[in-house]
């Protein structure tokens, strides 16, 4: 098959890969009917990361499943299927209370962005679509394995009820899904920190009811001001720098939570301010399928339409063009059709 | 009147001050029934804070209302009243909500190691018991102007619910009312982390289930084995020290919240162990006033009695002897008479 590797900064290529084949009775293989580039992945497309040796990319699919092995009960050949972005068993006491993130036989993948996956833990892991999916719906079901419940696991670490005002700091791919999950979990305002118009547009379809281009200390003054002077009742963090974190810890009100989902590089939490303001703190990978299922309805009725962050689709050959795309801010998410 | 002044590490010393007045339209004076030393009260006592000029000591009283000022509406003179350890209006939006630490009129008491106090905006700040209270009930009265309701607070901030696991790290007296607090909000095992035994039977009538003594790796290990591996669904940080604040964060199970109520010292957020377990961290000044009602009731009727905290009763004027054994630790909390 054909599979996307990173061999160094700025360095992405489409090659030859051995298909996947059943390695466990667990495992299923999915024929992907779609991948995309994750913002994570620019971590080490900019050298940020520490280089390491080549490695297979991607961990966000759908697809098709085309085998599993004989302890899967749950998931059948055909079926289509979603999985977050790491396997997990849904049985253990860290599955059942809703953090698979613990899970006690918790796996990696390797390399989503290829024509075939091997999935551990299938019956864990994967949830199958109530039929075949309409060509229409691939991009927001996409979505479910890592943007869109990252976006709105942001929104439940920051405690996001109906009511009150919601801020969103970052406006790349994940943090236009936390608007979109702030305002489906009821925030009468959804404040979406952004200065790119096409950024903006999305924001607004997603449920932004203001749109704040300020950043820093003026950014935190406007949603001072947007708020009375008293903060947001949640704020969520979707970047990952110690700017954006303190931003967001800035823009909360006493007493509320900021639900952070960017992989942290460079944050220094300051505690001081924490604590003299009772502003929390949670967050981390999301618990993806946790909210699956639930995402998956909302999805499938038509509730929500997150896939309208994919503004770039190529075909799996061309990843390293959606790679540049993301990298210069040109695209907000690329599609990549195996 | 005497009030205690301290002039630098070590030195405390009982003198005359003058006599509070009213000031403002909508203070009161307070003369004093009891007032104690708080453990944060031993950071300039152990030179850990920078020195500073003589400063009045204390902000921990309950007393009865000798003056009103004229637009004192809901308190009056004769009541006996607590308030917290800081003044809020419990009218503007932080109020509301439950957060007087952010309250738009906030502001810090001097002195409360004294016979008289002013308490600026009395209505909001002050509550007043249902009638005289009984000689006996004063220690665990006093005990709601700070160390009772900052316990519980640590134990809200943490999310204890009924049911399930909280674990606190701490044996001081806020952390012994910790222990009372989850207890109370209905967790069905409560572990308390201390190697001292008087402490350890305060925390046991307080309704701690286990006693750990173990401490950082080893502590975190026990509670792993108490807890089948998984960890706590709740921790209680009482301490503010950086390894008090690891040590919880290594107890919490995925998913869990550290509420966190020791003034920090020298800790620094371990935030890619808390992004890559969802464990997150919550807390900060007690929002006293939020709690006091319901805590009062609890004492008045006997349900809870924090005032087991005291094992030094002194005179006012032997205050230096109550910092000198909280210090040596020959004491949990030293209540002053004045």
């Amino acid at each position: 098959m054909r599979g996307v590797i990173m061999y160094g900064p700025g360095d992405v290529r489409v090659e030859d890969r051995p298909d996947p084949t059943i390695q466990q009775p667990t495992d299923a293989i999915v024929r992907l009917t779609a991948t995309c580039v994750c913002g994570s992945d620019l971590w080490g497309y900019r050298g940020i990361n520490d280089p390491t040796d080549p490695q297979p990319m991607g961990h966000e699919y759908c697809g098709v499943v085309e085998a599993v092995g004989e302890d899967v009960r749950d998931i059948s050949v055909g079926d289509f299927v979603v999985g977050g972005f790491y396997a997990s068993c849904n049985a253990c006491a860290h599955c059942r209370a809703g953090f698979p993130n613990g899970c006690v036989q918790h796996q990696w993948y390797d390399g989503c962005q290829a024509e075939l996956l091997r999935v551990p833990l299938a019956d864990g892991t994967l949830v199958a679509t109530p039929g075949q999916p309409d060509e229409a719906l691939v991009p927001s079901l996409l979505t479910l394995s890592d943007v869109m419940a990252t976006g709105w696991h942001a929104a439940v670490m920051a405690g996001v009820r109906p009511g009150g005002t919601a801020v969103v700091v970052g406006d790349g791919a994940v943090g236009l899904c936390g608007v979109l999950a702030a305002s489906q979990l009821g925030a009468d305002r959804v404040i979406a920190m952004s200065r790119h118009a096409s950024r903006q547009e999305v924001a607004r379809r997603f449920g932004a009811t203001d749109i704040v281009e300020e950043r820093g200390d003026e950014g935190v003054a406007r949603i001072r001001e947007l708020t009375a002077g008293v903060g947001a009742d949640a704020v969520l963090e979707c970047v990952g720098t110690g700017d954006a974190m303190n931003q967001a810890i800035a823009c909360a009100r006493p007493g509320a939570m900021v639900g952070f989902v960017g992989v942290p590089h460079g944050v220094e939490l300051p505690i001081g301010r924490m604590f003299s303001r009772n502003v929390g703190v949670r967050g981390g990978m999301a618990t993806v399928r946790t909210y699956l299922p639930d995402l998956m309805e909302r999805v499938w009725s038509g509730r929500i339409n997150p896939g309208l962050v994919f503004d770039l689709t190529l075909g799996l050959e061309d990843a390293a063009e959606g790679y540049r795309a993301m990298d210069e801010r040109r695209a907000i998410k690329a599609l990549l059709r195996p």
